[in-house]
Order: C-alpha cells, then structure tokens, then sequence
C-alpha cells in the first residue's frame, strides 16, 4: 500500500525528508527566469514555464536523494490555470523520475465535492465511458475541520486507488493553538482530530504497521509531536515547521518510531532557495539544492536512523 | 466595499440567492456534452468545454434573477488544468454578466501560502514589473482551523483589492459537529470560529454595518444559525444547505438581519439539474435553471423581505 512504497523510498535513500516544490517566481535563478520571460513575457504563462523549468531542474539533482517531493499547490493558483498546468507537468516528471508525490492541498469539503476533490487529486473522473486522471497524485493533504464526511470520501479514494493521505492535527505555525489546543473534555482539538483519523483509516495496515490515513504534525511543537506519537502508532507523520520556522532535528525525531519510521520530515525553502547563499547568481542553483537536500538528511541522521 | 457591492445587487434583484456551479459532466444536457465530445473526444478536455458551454448558459439564463454565483473548484479541479481554465473563463463570464463570483475553494494555509492563495484567488501576483491577476474572483472561502495566521493573510489582500471573505464556521453536514461543537471553555469551537473571523474582520465595516470577513454557516442547523447571526451582527453569513441537504426557506430566515440583509443563501443541484425533472432532454434546460432560481427566490421571500 501507499505509505509503505513511501517508506521503502525512504529506506532506500536513507532520507526520511520531502523536498517541498513550493516556487515563485523570485526563487527562480535570473538566469532562467529572464529566459522564460524573454520568450513569453511578463505574463502568468511566463512565470509559470520559468518555474516548470526551475522544477525540474531541481528534481534532476534531488532525484537519488529524497524519496519524495511535495507540490504545494497555492504557488501554482497563483498563476491561474497556466500554474496549475505546471503543476500537473511537475508532477509527471515527478513520477518519471521515481519520486513519491505529495500533492499539499489542504483540501476540506463534504459528500459529493470531497469526492471531486478526491477524484482530481488522487483518483480517476468518468468522462462518457473513459475514466481519465487529472491531477494524479500519490498522496494529498486535506484538512478535516468539517468532520468525518470530509475524510472518508478521500480515504474511499485512496482504497480505490492504492493511494494515502495526511490530515491536518496540528500544525506548525504560531497560531495553530488558537483552535487545535482548545481543551474540550478530556482531549484538545488536535487530539480529536489525530483520532478521528486514525480511527477512519485504522480498517487496513500496511506492512510496517501504519494506515492510509497519515498526519500533519509540526515540528515546531516537540513536544506534541512525542505524545501524538504514542497517541496514533499507526499514524504516518507529515512533519513540516523543520529549517526556516524554527524546528531542529532534535525536534523531529519525536516524530519516527523506534525504528525510524513512520514519519517524513519537509523542507521547501532551504532547498529550492539555497542558489542565493553561495554568490554565484544561481548558475549552481541544482549543486545548491543537492547541498541543501544533503545536510538535511545528514542533520536528521544525528538523531534518526532509519531501518 | 465588497459586501456592500453583493448587498446592493441582492437588493435590486429582491433576491438573496447565489446560483452554486457545481457541474459534473452527467449534469450537463446529452445534447450539450454529445457536441462537445464529438469535438474532444472522452478527455478532461472535452469534458471541461462541456462544463463551459453549460456554464454560459446557464449564466445567460440566470444572470437578471440572481445576483451571484459560487462556482465551486473541486468540480473543476477533478478536469485538471483544463478543468482550471474553464473555472477561469467561468468566471470572466460572470463577471462580464455583472453577477458577483463567489469562489468556493475553501482554502486554508498558512504565512506566504495563505498569500500565494490570496494572490491566486483575489488578489495580482507579481511577474517581472507587471502585476498579473489569476482567477481574480469578487470573494473567496477560506478554512481557519489553522488559527488566525491562516485568515490574516487572506484579509490583507481583501483590503488591498476591496474583496471579501467567508470562512468555514458551522458547516451544513452531518458530521459537522464532531469538531465544531466541541465544548471548550464556555463556548464551543465553532463559536471560537466565529469570534476569531469578526474580531480580525471588524476594523471596517461597509454601509450595512458588514465586516469584509464573512462566514459559512449551514442552513441544517437553524437554532446555530440563529445563535450566530445574534453573536456575530458585523459577520456576512453563506447559508448552505437549503433544499438537498434539508434546509427550508422558514430555517434560512434566521440568518438574515431585520432588515432582510446580511446573508446569501445558496442552491447548486436544484438549479443546474433542473432540466432533469421536466422531461424534455435537456433541450429546455436554460428555463428550466431559471423557473428553479424563481422558485426557491419566492419560497424564501415567504419569510424574507429585503429591504
């Protein structure tokens, strides 16, 4: 099943970490970015081939050393349908070059529109008598707020197709408290949510003992992200919050299990943007990613080792 | 301001409806989606010029008795990029038939990606020296259960661009209650919701005395929606759930003010399949959508006056 071919990538390439493909225009290196403007100017079709270009440069040097990249899909909005046109390119190429696609979407709806969005990102939508694949990811991320309804046609999908997810419980950024740490009852409200999750996708265990139904956990509460990990054992962890908002390696390692499993640390900056601290005008900018990728597998390694 | 502008127009067309555009191939006429799949053939491509001419039709009949649609991307975004451009061109098409788009995309991230969205959605994105707009819808929903840093971002571009928002707060489903109505402290979270989009949204108010920062509140559960519309008098409500899902036009008079304003009440699959009741193939959908969009106008007005 679906987090189980994740996990083999990751136990492969020693590299529990997801590269986030999260570009704007102003991440791309001059050099490529006037190239693509040159040829269709300033325009939402030019910044979007600039970035498809910058994509997939990235994932040639990154290919043998993260098992996956992770889309977040609101830098492609931005750019209109020409983005998300890039979106869907980025991940073919993606999926050519063996790497396990996250799609970070965050979507949340009920019924029949989770259902489409399930259908978009992960499944297949019925043309006439030809079932055809749009967005076809391995992987989405919703967000449950609405409730059980807004998860289980996402998890149907992901039955249907052999694929998995990660919903939102609690997130990296310094307000997630205001909702997600509420004390109602004997639980908080990302507590809720974590077993909510589980509880859904707790029907089919893949080989290393976790569901279709994964996490977002921030790295930037370590805390939680210890006692979330003895709460959902059979809960795969989406850590993102590690690098530029403050989370350390020290921190993530609350994430994996005993085995160094179970979870997957993200970086998106660091990587895509490390051309702009070596001086060299972004000609080196696939060395500088690959540099990046490197030391932060290297960084985790301290604490975490995978079996 | 933007509120304003909806409440201008539900006040000279005597209609707080929003036409929803939820359409999947199968609600579009045979006749309709025959041509455009001879043209096509069975591919997202020839799905989404389905979706588009049905759109623009449906538009054209609709666009003097309602004063707003809600195109709601899952049903796009399940015809991949091509599905993304016909959302596109749906909504230039509204906009140019002077009807307020309201685009249901619920969206819900954090820092520079609630940014990338806004952007996307509402707002420009900077390419080169040129200021670009993507989608460029009127208004947008969003999903907070991320905290205020995940609303923040949308409102800022809201002021900038004279927008608005809606943020999840109760929704219509069955399950929504298992987080949002969670006890916590003396109120329950979708209290909390609520409080937190009025209070970022209060600093300006239109001449309705409504904040740029509106809320979903659900038609199913009209003693919540009651409760709110008392709590939150500076909070513009989408009331979903009418018809379909249970909700009565006696239920959705209890989110409006006691002027008949501050609320919009939508109705997708009555109107875009209404074709499918009258027995004439489609060939009479166009009347069919319209004498729909009258119906539930006039079963609402039985409880609601707008003055």
């Amino acid at each position: 099943m679906s987090f189980d071919h994740l996990q083999d990538l990751i136990r492969a390439k020693k590299n529990p970490t997801v590269a986030g493909l999260d570009p704007k225009p102003e991440y791309v290196p001059p050099h490529m970015l006037k190239a693509s403007l040159d040829r269709y100017g300033e325009t939402l079709e030019g910044a979007a081939d600039a970035i498809l270009q910058f994509n997939k440069g990235l994932m040639d040097a990154l290919a043998d050393v993260v098992p996956a990249v992770k889309p977040q899909s609101a830098y492609y909005e931005r750019l209109g349908w020409q983005g998300m046109r890039v979106l869907d390119e980025t991940i073919r190429y993606a999926k050519e070059k063996g790497l396990f696609v996250i799609a970070d979407v965050k979507r949340g709806d009920i019924g029949s529109t989770a259902e489409a969005y399930s259908d978009g990102w992960i499944g297949r939508t019925r043309v006439g008598n030809t079932d055809c694949a749009a967005f076809d990811a391995d992987c989405l991320t919703i967000n449950g707020y609405m409730g059980s309804d807004s998860v289980g046609p996402f998890l149907d999908t992901c039955r249907a197709e052999d694929k998995c997810l990660f919903a939102l419980v609690k997130t990296s950024n310094p307000s997630s408290g205001e909702l997600q740490d509420m004390v109602a009852g004997d639980r908080v409200v990302y507590q809720v949510m974590g077993d909510l999750v589980q509880r859904l996708g707790r029907d089919e265990l893949g080989k290393y003992g976790y569901s279709r139904a994964g996490a977002v956990v921030g790295a930037t509460y370590p805390s939680e992200l210890r006692n979330l990990r003895k709460r959902l054992e059979h809960t795969f962890f989406l850590v993102p919050g590690y690098g530029a908002q403050g989370g350390t390696a020290q921190d993530v390692q609350n994430a994996f299990d005993k085995f160094g499993r179970g979870a997957i640390v993200n970086a998106s900056r660091s990587i895509m943007c490390a051309w702009k601290k070596t001086g060299r005008d972004g000609l080196d900018y696939q060395d500088a990613a690959r540099a990046a990728a490197e030391a932060m597998r290297d960084d985790i390694k301290q604490y975490v080792t995978v079996l």
